[in-house]
């Protein structure tokens, strides 16, 4: 008797994923255990790092731009690892390109809701992604009655970047922080930012109520899920290649803090300027 | 009897200057206050700030691009206000403009090397102004018998653009960072960025044996002095100009902490990309 299978051919284009600098790493990090077989293409944009002090406006430029260079890299689907990007520049991504395209914020905001039991949740972030009220725009959508305490803390990317995750220093800001998000009963919170996870051993430790939700970890699950529903699985042994836009002195410290796997190239690329402002 | 007098016409060009961001503000505080009758043109490169984790070829990229953007605006004279612009780019620039380049770093020197009797002197700064040993090369250059001691610190302007000068949190920061100098014999530290004079009064509380440089009151000290010298002063009521890359959410926030003076106009431009790489 014959029996017809169904399968889809293995679809060996790489994975693009792109992050303002190499924060994003920590969302790659997950992606290469969830999915071991795929090439991924990484693009942190170094040379204009951080996006989460700039203007929407300019956070759309930016990401256009990187999206057109990683498209003529045949990409198969778009990943964006940055938090600033997602919340400003999300839409117009979804809309330019022909890949999916699948941002941070939604898959931490499903954890978020499904963590907190008072109907309380606090978002932490850049003081772009805080001001630019995806999170909350996202939680109000999916769930009307949650009431969101977010709060921007600008310090904690310079202190992860400094490798002091263990210092009284660190404690002190991140009790600044977030007290006023448990004297409001927040009792679950979202890391809405890449570098955040290596922070959270630290939050944790002065907030033991709070449920942590690691956007990483839940984008990662999310974009597996995605690749697996829309049959564009790779087949063989999956790589790694980063490019940046400026090859910094912090580099490979960042990398292997970031990123603790093998990587198959490390490349400097100058982005072409989009002419006209999105 | 008739008598000749040697005397120059006024100049009513502007006299540019830029930073990476708003910290140039400082410097430009300063020198509204030494010449009163100038104008002056301030360009902020706030969609790329800050530049102090950049690798030297791209700081070079970007203060050259500045830099012909300005010469277009027929400025009289260039002040490079910025401390990693002046580390890294300060040779090409005064190479390329048909006008006086002024860079911050050798001021601050100068003053630093009055100060000391140790003959220990402190540099701090970004991790990129450090990293180019700029200040050291200069303070070698003209006193080669002073031993330096350098210390970046890479927390200091989030720490003073989230208005944080007053914190537990920012002495713990100033301890940790520079107790090593005062336990190597240092007397005299340049502050290297121009974002650290906001905390000079801290970090003098911390350290009172301290003599503190602050390298924007000794720039500015020397623009003036130059603009005499060379007869280019402006004649009439002087007027600021502020331009930038970006319009971001802190620019007034910033621009009121570090320019408590009347401004005529902020205005946001796009930066023509050079397209080969210096």
């Amino acid at each position: 008797m014959l029996r017809l299978v169904s399968m889809a051919m293995p679809d060996s284009r790489p994975i693009g994923v792109f992050d303002s600098g190499m924060g994003g790493l920590t969302v790659l990090s997950e992606l290469v255990q969830k999915l071991p077989n795929e090439t991924f293409l990484y693009l942190g944009d170094t040379a204009r790092v951080p996006y989460g002090s700039r203007s929407p406006r300019t956070v759309r430029r930016y990401s256009l731009e990187i999206a057109s260079f990683l498209e003529q890299h045949d990409i198969k689907m778009l990943v964006v690892a940055c938090n600033t990007a997602t919340a400003h520049a999300l839409p117009q991504l979804t809309e330019r390109m022909k890949v999916p395209v699948i941002g941070v914020i939604e898959p931490g905001v499903r954890a978020l809701l499904s963590s907190t039991r008072s109907r309380k949740v606090g978002v932490i972030g850049t003081r772009s992604t805080i001001k630019s009220a995806a999170y909350e725009t996202e939680i109000q959508k999916l769930d009307p009655g949650v009431t969101v305490v977010s709060q921007a803390c600008p310090l904690f990317v310079p202190i992860v970047e400094e490798g002091w995750m263990n210092k009284d220093f660190t404690r002190l800001a991140i009790r600044e922080y977030l007290a006023p998000l448990r004297d409001q009963g927040v009792d679950a919170v979202v890391l809405g930012c890449t570098h955040y996870p290596l922070i959270r051993a630290a939050i944790q430790q002065e907030f033991p109520g709070f449920s942590l939700i690691d956007s990483s970890i839940e984008m990662a699950g999310a974009v597996s899920a995605s690749v697996r529903a829309t049959g564009i699985e790779a087949a063989g042994s999956g790589s790694v290649k980063i490019l940046v836009t400026d090859v910094t002195e912090q580099l490979s410290s960042l990398q292997n803090l970031f990123f603790p796997h093998p990587v198959s190239g490390v490349e400097e690329i100058l982005l072409p300027e989009l002419s006209t402002t999105p």
